[in-house]
Parts: structure tokens; C-alpha cells; sequence
């Protein structure tokens, strides 16, 4: 059998697209248009794409989560709005100031930055790292950027190995010579450039210790794939990282997660993004992403009954369920991603076998087999979930 | 005033110990002597060092949390001790299995890899990841070594970034030169060597968003300083790399963390190891750590009281009290190592005005401030707890 039959490198479909200018501009506009209302003697406001489950939605045609046309007017001059109208400015100037300069900062170091008390009153910009954060929302809806755009980073996880060449400022290494540590994704991806991609695809992994299983048994060398590591769910960098690898440089994308509620969810999110970051799915989402286990198929397949859990919680026929796994299981089932014959048949047999299967179960086989024979018979037999 | 006055790298105390042979000849004596008992018909047993409080104490000279000697006997020929005894056996082929061929496994693996049915019974050598990981335990205590060292893996958390050459298996690689990453360190880091060190110590720092502050803005370069980020509690990976930078590298090692009972932990654990793995302490341990920050007297010194929290839970000397945040508080003034005027007093302002202070509350001055004028003023003059 040939290798790599069915999975290879793509034509890129996106560009390097990373510009600072481009965010300083769209702040600048705003900026002006407050100010001319000002001089004029008008109103300020700004208008902010509504949040929220009513101003979302499925979109079939590019099989992305994404945000309405419902807006909201913040005024300066409206008792209700000008507490959020003066933050929201705020933290506009404040961005400006990161941008420009090239700095980051972290959501709560932008709180710390900006809270202060005002001159001649007892009154606090901001009391709360709850009231920064939603206006940091609005303004990445506003201007249709990702916070990390305007050099906000978000909490860092994750790691990868593999034969790729990153550039980031004035480094250039290549992800496989590392040892066996990895290369740690940082919070904010967008400036990292890739000099030379020499992998066929990205593999990412739920767990640390199963990446590093794999890393170990030299499968990224072996099987010329790329490790990406979430350690749980994936990192926003990690996401973007994957949507970057997958639009720009033409990489498939193959989920390997436990088989389980969680897992799944791991999934979901990187293939189709939440519903709460919505308006970011086109940047942070990769829909073509394919899933290679752990299915309840693998159950049989390989053997490994005797190495599944039970779920957790109340199975929906029984007093007081569903409710924990069995819950998830069917709120998963409802996900428009989902609605195909091969997803809906996973879950089914999830909820009447009641078992979850954890991706070190395979190690009831040998140490190797997950790397010398479970993934790379599965990925090259294009035997994946969509 | 001249620089490192006070911080410098001193001569190594602990010389680069790895070696796998010595598990394994370890584990062949075991084997041995169970083997010599059946032989001459007696009932083999092993010595295991006890767990627990009881069986622990701390050792005022070399500031470590030590393990007592009282020993409980397994017994191969013993009702009550029979299955723990096989699976001591299990686990201990399963390690030499390992060792032998250069694998590691994690703890999960470990429990799935040793999980059968004994042929012509439905008993499980395992029932649950609850029943292997004590033995991993007791395999510790009873060898002396480290998991790590029996090539079992913990958990990985954590990164590094500095002017240091690592050198894992056949890749050697400058922690400077990684981009805005750096270096995710790995579950185990017994192997790694370390050819070049150019800084003058380690700056180990509790929060991602912290130690990306500080790569952003050059303290490494400008300071000379390895920064080690834990992203919360150190993994045992990071504390086994910080025990080694100090004892093999002689890097002073300073600890910088939230200003909050949680943070005060993180160093304790560096510092001391904790009751749990207390018989671990002289590998994981580095009582010779100090503290930067957050303290108490920070919040005064540098005006950042408009930026601190109020602590959670219920004070001692209101109804219900003490619990959360004041609960843990008085714990922690009761550790052997916090028995100093120091410490004493940082926990009782605390207590005295119920607030906690963020490191990113830093962020309040500038983003600057933390790089350029917090750390290396109170570093560089030695204003640091014990």
C-alpha cells in the first residue's frame, strides 16, 4: 500500500495576512468619527455587534459558527451607556498604545493597566477584570479583529513537535530538534512565520502523555507528520496556530482525542469554534479538520473492552438523567457538525454501551502500537470521521 | 551600584547523576531475593518504606522534608497482602522492561499496560488507575529513586527561556533563541544535559502572562537571567529541573509568584516538596530558593493598594472563620520553613488587612515596571524572603 494515499499537502487557500497597521487604521476611523460627533455637538456612540446565542448561527455553506447582523448602539451621552462608553475607550487607547509600540499584554494586565481612580471623583474605571474582558469582546466584534490583533494575548498552552521551520522575530529553528521538550506555542501566533514545512500533515493530541508517546516512538519522523499537544482543550493560540498551518501552508488536520464527552468537545471546538467566541470562527476555526479517535468502533476493532470506563452520570432512561457524560453525549448530538451518519452512530453507541475510551488505553496493546499501527492504519486508509 | 552584587552563580553541589543501570540492578536484587525465598521455600516479601504523615518529619539541618524509617512488610504468602504483593511484581517487570529498553511510560499507560485478567480466573491484575499508582509510590520509597528515574513520566507543565544550551538526546539547542515560545520542558529531565550556562540565575515565575511580560521586554538579556515559567504548581518535571540548575549549575534560584496563599504554596513546594512526596524531597526540593514577590510590603512600597483583592473566605475572628483564603493563611505560618520573623510578618499583614495582591497587578505602573524596575531592584539588592 502506497503511503500517504489520502492524506497530503494542500494548495494554501489563505495568506500571511498578520498587519498591525491594519488594526491602528480601523482605531483611528473610530476614533476620528467620535471626536467629529463631538465637535459637532453630537452624540458619540459606537455600534457593537450584539453577543449572545440570538446572534449566532449555523452557516451551511462554509460550515462555520458565525455572527448576525444584530446591532447595539453605545452612546456617551445615555446614564446606562457612558460608564461602558468611557471603558470602551479606554481600552481603545490603550490598544493603540500596545500596537504601536509592539508590546503585549495579557487580559488582566490590560485591566491592572487601566484601572484607575478618575481625577476629582471616588469613581474606578474599572472595578473588575468582569468589566474589561466584555469590552475587549466588543471591540474584537467591532472591528472584526481577534484580540491577539490588538496584541492581547490569551493564556498559553500546548506544545508541537516536528519537522517545520518557524520564525518568530529574529529566531529561525526547526520544531524537530528540540529534544524531546518541544517547542512551547506562545499566546499570540500571529506574527510566526513558516520558512519551510516539510511534515504531510498535523497531528493534534488531546494529551501531553500521548504526544509524548509518540514523539518517543518517532512517529512525527516516521510517519512525516507534525505533533500539535493541546494538553486538554485547545488553546486559542493552538487554534489559530492550526487554522494558520491548515489555510496558509495547506495541512490537513487530524484530531486525536480521548473517546469521551470531553474529547469530542476538544474536537468540536477546534473544527467548527464555540458559540461564545462565534464572531471568530473564520479565524480561529478549521472545518476541514477530520477526527481519527478514539471512536467506539476502536472498541471493537482492537479489542479494548475490557480497558473502557463507564460513563458518568444518570443514563437518560433511568430516574433523575441524563445527566453528565450521558448529557454532553446528546447535546453533541444535536451539534449541526455532527448531523451525518458516521458521528451520530459514534454517539449512539457511546450512550448504549454507557463506556468512554481513554487514547492510553491503546497502550493495553504494547507502548507502540498506537504509533506503529493504530494511527498510521487508520490515517492511511483515510479512515477518519468528518 | 555594581550589578549581582548579591546574586551570582556558585560552584556546583551535585554532580549529573543519571544512570540507568542503577534501577536496574536495584530492581535485579529485588528480583533476586524473591526468587531465592521461593527456592528455599520461605515466604518472599518486600520492605516498604510507610507512607503518611506519621512516617515523615522535617529534618532542621538540611532544611528538607525528610522520611522516617518505619517500615511495613509485604508478604508474598499473606491473604491481606497477596494482590498488592503480585502487582508490586507487575510493576516492577513493567520498569525494567522500560528502563531496559530506554521507554518512558506515563502513569496511565503504566495502569493500562498492566491491566489483564489472570488466565483461567476473572480476577483483573488492576482494577483501577487507584491500585497502580500507590505501587509506582512504593516502588519509590522502596528503591529510592524517582518515577522519573524508572521511566515512568509525570505530567508536563511548564517552559523555559534563557540564555542556556540543552542538550536532549542527539539535540543540542540555545533556550534564548526559540522565539517568543521557548522551550516546553518535558515530563522528565533526568537526561537532559546542560553544556552552556550564560545567566547568572534562575527567575522561576508562577503565571504564563508574567513570564511572557518579562521575554517581551528583554529581562532575560538584560538581567542574565533564566526565566522558568510553572503556569501554576510546578510540575514535578520543573521542580526536578530547578533542583538540578541549583545543585549541578550552582544558579541561584528566586521565586516570583502572586502575592496570595496559593502563590505562597507554589514557592513553599519548590522549596521544601511537599508531606505527600516528602521522601522525594532531596531530589525535587531546593531549600535554598528565595522570594521576590509578591509580598505584602510590595503593596505598600509601591503604592499598589487600589490594585489589590480582598481575600476569600471568612477571617478567624468572625463566625464560621477561618476558611479559603484566611484558613490557608494560618496553615502556612505553621510550616517549619516559614518559621522566621520574615514570613511571620508577610502572613500576618495579610491576615491584618485581608487582601491579596496579583504579579500583574504590577502591570498598574507600566509594563515596564516588573522588568525594569520591580525585579531587578529588589533582586539585585538581595531584598528577597527566605
Amino acid at each position: 500500500m502506497p503511503k500517504r494515499k489520502v492524506i497530503h499537502r494542500e494548495k494554501p487557500k489563505e495568506k500571511f495576512s498578520y498587519d498591525p497597521k491594519k488594526v491602528l487604521s480601523k482605531l483611528e476611523e473610530y476614533g476620528r468619527s467620535v471626536l467629529e460627533a463631538i465637535k459637532s455637538g453630537k452624540n458619540p456612540y459606537f455600534d457593537i455587534p450584539m453577543r449572545g446565542l440570538n446572534n449566532v448561527y449555523f452557516d451551511e455553506k462554509s460550515r462555520l459558527i458565525k455572527m448576525g447582523d444584530k446591532l447595539s448602539r453605545r452612546y456617551f451621552l445615555n446614564v446606562a451607556h457612558a460608564r461602558k462608553f468611557m471603558q470602551t475607550l479606554l481600552i481603545m487607547a490603550y490598544v493603540k498604545r500596545l500596537v504601536s509600540e509592539g508590546k503585549h499584554a495579557s487580559l488582566r494586565e490590560a485591566y491592572y493597566a487601566n484601572k484607575h481612580t478618575i481625577p476629582g471623583t471616588r469613581e474606578n474605571t474599572f472595578e473588575d477584570q468582569r468589566e474589561s474582558d466584555p469590552i475587549i469582546e466588543d471591540l474584537e466584534r467591532m472591528l472584526g479583529v481577534l484580540r491577539e490583533e490588538m496584541h492581547i494575548t490569551a493564556d498559553r498552552r500546548g506544545y508541537i513537535y516536528g519537522d517545520i521551520v518557524i520564525r518568530d522575530g529574529e529566531d529561525e529553528f526547526n520544531a524537530s530538534k528540540l529534544g524531546s521538550g518541544g517547542w512551547a506555542v506562545p499566546g499570540t501566533v500571529e506574527h510566526i512565520q513558516f520558512p519551510e514545512i516539510n511534515v504531510d500533515y498535523a497531528l493534534v493530541v488531546e494529551t501531553a502523555a500521548m504526544a509524548d508517546r509518540l514523539i518517543e516512538e518517532k512517529f512525527p519522523k516516521r510517519e512525516n507528520a507534525l505533533i500539535i499537544a493541546t494538553q486538554g482543550q485547545a488553546s486559542r493560540g493552538v487554534r489559530r496556530l492550526i487554522h494558520r498551518l491548515h489555510y496558509e501552508e495547506g495541512l490537513p488536520i487530524i484530531v486525536f482525542t480521548d473517546g469521551d464527552p470531553y474529547g469530542w468537545y476538544i474536537y468540536s471546538t477546534i473544527k467548527q469554534g464555540s458559540i461564545n467566541l462565534a464572531y471568530l470562527s473564520d479565524k480561529l476555526a478549521t472545518p476541514e479538520a477530520r477526527f481519527v479517535g478514539m471512536t467506539m468502533d476502536d472498541v471493537e476493532r482492537y479489542g479494548l473492552k475490557n480497558v473502557t470506563e463507564k460513563l458518568k452520570g444518570i443514563p437518560p432512561n433511568k430516574k433523575g438523567g441524563p445527566t453528565g457524560d450521558y448529557k454532553r453525549i446528546l447535546e453533541e448530538m444535536e451539534y449541526p457538525w455532527f448531523q451525518n451518519k458516521e458521528w451520530q452512530r459514534q454517539l449512539k453507541m457511546a450512550l448504549k454501551w454507557g463506556v468512554r475510551i481513554e487514547q492510553q488505553a491503546l497502550a493495553n496493546k504494547s507502548l507502540e502500537f498506537v504509533a506503529k499501527e493504530y494511527l498510521p492504519e487508520k490515517i492511511n486508509n483515510g479512515d477518519l470521521l468528518p
